[in-house]
């Protein structure tokens, strides 16, 4: 069975993956970029962005890992667009034209819309679903191979208390956001279903990998 | 000046450093002795509890951190005893005749009592005080070495929301406790006061030092 994969998915010390106060200029709020400059300085960022250079160690060897396998993405609503979207016809996500995901995208959302074709292969769905539900749709979708969980942290926090999260990549930069939304509520006990693996690196963040027992 | 320091606190994933229903044979509540197993297998602790053996790996070399050039120690009320020590007028806290302290430890309660002076170089204040002013006397009792800072959350809490800890070791045990006393509420943009390193071990755990910036 494909497997649900968490790729790059970064928490504040306190847990937080988003900060408070988003918007349009603000898709993670308070946090700015902060959660995400470890991967800005990696080898696979910069190729993502056509670009040459960026560090090709440990921080680059996870998020590589964001790619390969991938058949299709489940993402929440709130990071398809800032809070509003819904009620604006023509918006297509942040992401241009030429959307980095290159396969079909499911955006949960309560306020479903016609399907969008975008190039390079990405095609938006919208699906007003259960994560089960949702997570069926995205497998047919996937065609055997893995589907990724985009986040935010609702949505990721949600598969996780169903027990429907296979691989879970974390990143935990060493900062107190103190606001926001919190990847860490209600899960109690969640280690005793997965194989936890810790590493921090020279740029100071920790990946913690949580691998899920064989059920 | 003599710093104030924080040593082998350890939290979970989530960030509590006590789960909830504690009692007389609880102190940590629900999370029993699981953020402390990584402590309990060093030679340290071995050493302490006068037996030989123990691992003296990386997490041995920080929990050893914890003794050199301490004059005193700050605790909070819930760390001296269960809740409700306070109306039996022979507790003696936890530890036996000869608790590990060795130096004078201030105990900070809305409910002062005459001191107790144990065997072993330990004595117990009792002290209804701020942060500040609970430092200030601990200061002149430590004789120009350092105060330890000895827990629980709630007390390391306030006195890193009032600028006065210049060391702290914290360590990430990779559990969810879902519930019970968070170290981090409150402290936004704290790392904007300390350098900070991250290193995980064999173990598992991630240590963090938050190392005071010059002020």
């Amino acid at each position: 069975m494909s497997k649900v994969r968490v790729h790059n998915f970064a928490i504040s010390l306190d847990g937080f993956a988003t900060g408070a106060d988003q918007g349009p200029n603000a898709p993670f709020g308070h946090a700015g970029e902060r959660l995400h400059e470890w991967m800005f300085a990696t080898r696979f960022w910069y190729e993502m962005g056509g670009a040459q250079g960026g560090s090709a160690g440990a921080d680059h060897a996870f998020a590589a890992m964001h790619e390969p396998g991938i058949g299709a993405e489940i993402m929440g609503a709130g990071k398809f667009g800032p809070p509003g979207w819904q009620d604006d016809p023509d918006h297509k996500g942040p992401w241009g034209d030429n959307p980095p995901f290159h396969t079909p995208v499911f955006v949960l959302t309560h306020r479903p819309r016609p399907s969008i074709e975008m190039e390079g292969g990405t095609t938006f769905h919208f699906l007003d679903a259960s994560p089960a539900e949702a997570l069926q749709t995205a497998r047919e979708a996937a065609g055997g191979q893995d589907v990724r969980l985009g986040g935010g942290p609702t949505v990721v926090r949600d598969f996780l208390t169903e027990g429907l999260v296979d691989h879970m990549h974390l990143v935990q930069v060493p900062i107190l956001l103190g606001r926001g939304v919190r990847l860490w509520d209600g899960l109690e006990s969640l280690e005793e279903a997965y194989d936890i693996e810790t590493v921090s690196t020279p740029s100071r963040v920790t990946h913690l990998t949580f691998t899920a027992k064989t059920r």
